[in-house]
């Protein structure tokens, strides 16, 4: 095997690669600029979320946070009184990774997994079948009022709602007076992957806020909550502060979201990730042994390896998470992952299965 | 008046004031190498943590969270109940300008406000005395229980505890069974003016925790809570997490530590800001119509000022609060603050006041 | 000095009392009728319900609670959010006696204290200009947005808001957003002290909601919480069951709320509590060392004694509070407080004054 | 079908029951002593607590709080941080019918649910493989870290832990660092069923903390929850004032706990319940159509019906809940169900069985 210089490690997770060069000539450039008004009340938020305002084609308030546990939680805890609750796919990273984030926010919300056995459900995507389910189930006061849906888009397993599952979420939502809220950790991704207007698979669709997550997509740090609902925002400055998320020197966080939005880098990263994921996948779907679990749709291969295969490819220093039960492994691209460094896994684990067999 | 490009903000904030050169590159060199790991399992965090551990010779649990609102929001929360109480200075800033982020991070736990007729509380520290006296008062069960002193360091006044100070108050808390809390936002600015060894002020003198400010010294953002009794952070890694502090792309926030940390750029930062502030104040204080409140320790003047002068120095763009009654001014100094600028403000407010004698 | 039987007790609190007999009656009757339904699906919260809509000649929300710091801390909780803050007086029940009920229920809600030099402030009464000016202090995100005003009628000092009183208050929060809260823990007190339609110094006069307080007038627990915005009661049931609020037997909660408001027993209490408060004024006010701080409006008096007599009277098993600074001392009547008791009492009290003098 | 007057009420839950004459004349007892003390300081609740460290033969800490979900929320919250989570089984009153109580008063510990496909989970106990499996299933930091092991005695499904079961669950919580808590809403039941001592199946088995269950034995409200390990009730005292949980007229909630306890009325009551299901059990598990679930163990049969059978017996006034898949139904027996009334039951179902077939 031919080491490659760490970027073994570029498979583990899109947040431990840098800051991509556009956002980080425009942190340069906030930086040059002498002193600066904090808060928020300096050019570059003004700039930044203004340019989300025309990316969504709507008049939407736009917060900035600090990492994707507040941006969910808070934006969970704005829809939800502590006797509420949140459905959810089992999952979903609200419930699997933010350390009770969600409940710890809204001072103790629940938050109800929707299961069920649909093809939909076993590619990581919760459906309105088991949203419909969950909402009629108990209504009585002996147990948390479900208030809001929870999707996350692109899913933790790499698969993309289409605008039209979308939809039927936000459709049974509304019957069913819930809110809709969507985890975009990667929504570059869903977004890219899709290939539609930001605003026909949020608003349009029926989406009341959307987490904007720029972290994974070449950002330093920083979220955007952005609010189609409106209403849902009131007093929300106040519930940032409160929290801890309010940046006093904002513009180092907000100016790299304009190096991101400026001429769609944002949504250039994310094609470059997903097309990374596709490169991995036709490199090793046909290799003995591997067994690809779904397609990847937007910047993720999820595919069980023999034991001896991981162990090998570990041993070589090829970093990446198992977490689905029966050798099942996550392999992730990023905004800089190189094609070189895709051929080279793929080379390498095409010998650690030729060894296997 | 001569204008000088947009230093007349600099009288606001030391949160106004960019990233330092020394923290910038230290960005930039952690972005330089590619993926790593993440959630502070980098050689930065590593690195920065263990200098601090060295910085202040004993063996503390260092942990970084985004600002300083959830500094000391947290760690008050590992030290109260939701039935416990704070006791703080009227001006600490955990009581007036952190948007109730003590009580809710804590979940409820009262913030006792102990006030004196003292000269030192009149500099804005709290007294030996006032702590007593709010211990003592009441001890049943229908009031929150003292749990915790909490003084900042330097005060929000500008002024500075002595090590003797913080020494009577910690034998007040031990002999209560407080533990002591240091919001050091500014704590290099009064390590600075001390002249003493970061760890006299602290731990020496029995400070449990430390929230030891970046963010008003030069970095973009990223404060270090500082456990020096360190059964105090049992499990703190979970509460960071929960509570939307744990950065993913960590290096961005302890590399720019390393920085600073590094030939003791933070001292020679907060070393600088006082000596403007010292300027300004050598410049000013026998101004006509000028009162100084007390004697600049830190990086801060605070001076009355006739309302019209005020007015004018606005009108000409120099920047600053006033938030103390009848006239009093707060003008800040930053570690980038320019000789410069200081004399040109204070060749205005003599003009001004010239005007208005 | 003539030894009574346990009612030495009586003027320490109007909680110290038993059940009067006809709430007693009603929960004897309840008991008598086997299985009824839980959590309030009962002939006796139906009818209790009722009653008290009756009573205030408007369709309001009721719900039963367990106790007053519960009644209290739900219903600022249902009208502020973590970040909101309650303005109240300095000797608000909620601010000096329910342990942090209000902010732990909340979530961290701020109490903020509201403080002038009016006459109305010395008799334990917020102002209209204390709440302007507290509204009106801060306004930026930094600090707690002020949400509620909480009034205690009557007052912890003894005295009664008037209707006019009241509906300056509330003109002051309507202009300012602020939703306002009656605590009613002596609300009979203050009725009968006012010889006013209960309507007229509450929703009449711009209450929201009010904790109507049932355990001082002869009840063994429980008090309502009425909301007149029955808009501020949306899934309040949830709240009170996720709370621990709950009762499963609720009959014994409501039907003795049964047996006080049948026939007015609750005014008749109150009115008897608030005579002997004037009897007992009545019978010290001139004695030689007695200093009565201002004249007993509802059910007690409040007196300066010479430290001597107190300890007299304390060694001769006469029990009340201090806690008013220089020798000021609550002598408080129940439903139960028998004449011949106020007049031991003021015999002693004569004693004890005459030996001092 | 010979209608009985309201009893036919009885098998819907224990907390329709009134209150046992035992507990009543208590009530009474001391009502009719004239004042007393306040919040506790009263010789009820000295005498009742005192009773129950004898009955349990060690030193606890013993609180009375007003209901069961207080109880279990409290104690819970009392060895829990928000980051926490508590292990207990998917049919846990604490999971399924508190409204998020738990998650609510520890601000937002997760409740971790553990299955399995043991025969002692169909009979809704957790398993100490259940316990294992989740406490090593996640260690790291973005999941909440377990910390108490819940388990429900006697258990929702009506079947009661035996000695050796609980020891086993407290083995593996005390390698794990997990405390014990038991929700023993029906614990008396349970004491009953296996004949042995209180100290048995609590403290010498492991438990740290019971909450030690009075309504639904016989009293009109208040749940005791029972300290073993006495260093987590370090200022409980102030956790439950601040929680509203803290009666000012406590007697009437001790008071009838010395009845109860008293001569082992407690006991007797629950001996009684217990028989009562035994006589149902007997009466109808062979019917034609009735499929009892398990044999009963505690105070409730729980039966699988035809659908027709129940609509007849519902029509017929018969008042009981469905709760489990495929008609299982819950026939709940209190400390009052008489034995005419099971008879007059187990006649109607008969005769529905019969007409079914």
């Amino acid at each position: 095997m031919t080491p490659v210089q760490n970027d073994r490690q570029q498979f583990a997770s899109d947040n431990l690669a840098g800051i991509c060069p556009e956002a980080l000539q425009s942190l340069l450039d906030a930086n040059a600029s002498g002193h600066q008004p904090a808060y928020g009340d300096d050019v570059w938020t003004q700039k930044s979320t203004d340019m989300i305002r025309e990316l969504f084609q709507t008049d939407c308030d736009v917060y900035y946070v600090f990492n994707g546990t507040a941006a969910n939680s808070l934006a969970l805890a704005s829809m939800c009184q502590s006797y509420h609750s949140v459905i959810c796919s089992p999952v979903a990273h609200i419930e699997t990774d933010e350390c009770g984030g969600p409940e710890f926010f809204s001072n103790g919300s629940k938050l109800l997994v929707g299961e069920d056995e649909s093809p939909a459900a076993r590619l990581g995507k919760l459906t309105p079948d088991a949203v419909e389910h969950l909402v009629t189930k108990r209504r009585d006061i002996h147990y948390p009022k479900p208030k809001v849906v929870s999707i996350t888009q692109a899913t933790e397993l790499g698969t993309v709602y289409t605008v039209e599952e979308v939809r039927a979420i936000a459709a049974i939502a509304k019957r069913r007076h819930l809110k809709v809220h969507m985890d975009g950790a990667r929504f570059a991704n869903a977004v890219a992957a899709l290939d539609v207007h930001p605003s026909e698979v949020t608003w349009r669709a029926g989406v009341d806020v959307l987490c904007f997550g720029g972290t994974k997509n070449g950002l330093p740090m920083g979220e955007a909550v952005v609010f189609f609902d409106r209403e849902l925002s009131a007093d929300f400055a106040w519930r940032v502060k409160q929290a801890g998320q309010l940046a006093s020197k904002m513009r180092f966080i907000s100016a790299p979201w304009v190096g991101m939005l400026d001429g769609d880098t944002w949504l250039r990263n994310a094609r470059h990730a997903n097309a990374m994921a596709q490169r991995l996948h036709q490199a090793i779907h046909a290799l003995p042994g591997v067994r690809v679990l779904h397609p990847p749709q937007a910047n993720s291969v999820f595919v069980q390896l023999p034991a001896a295969a991981i162990a090998r490819l570990h041993a070589a220093g090829w970093l990446f998470y198992e977490f689905i039960a029966g050798g099942g492994c996550r392999l992730m691209c990023a905004w800089d992952t190189q094609p070189e460094t895709v051929d080279a896994f793929a080379a390498d684990l095409a010998g650690v299965c030729a060894q296997a067999a």
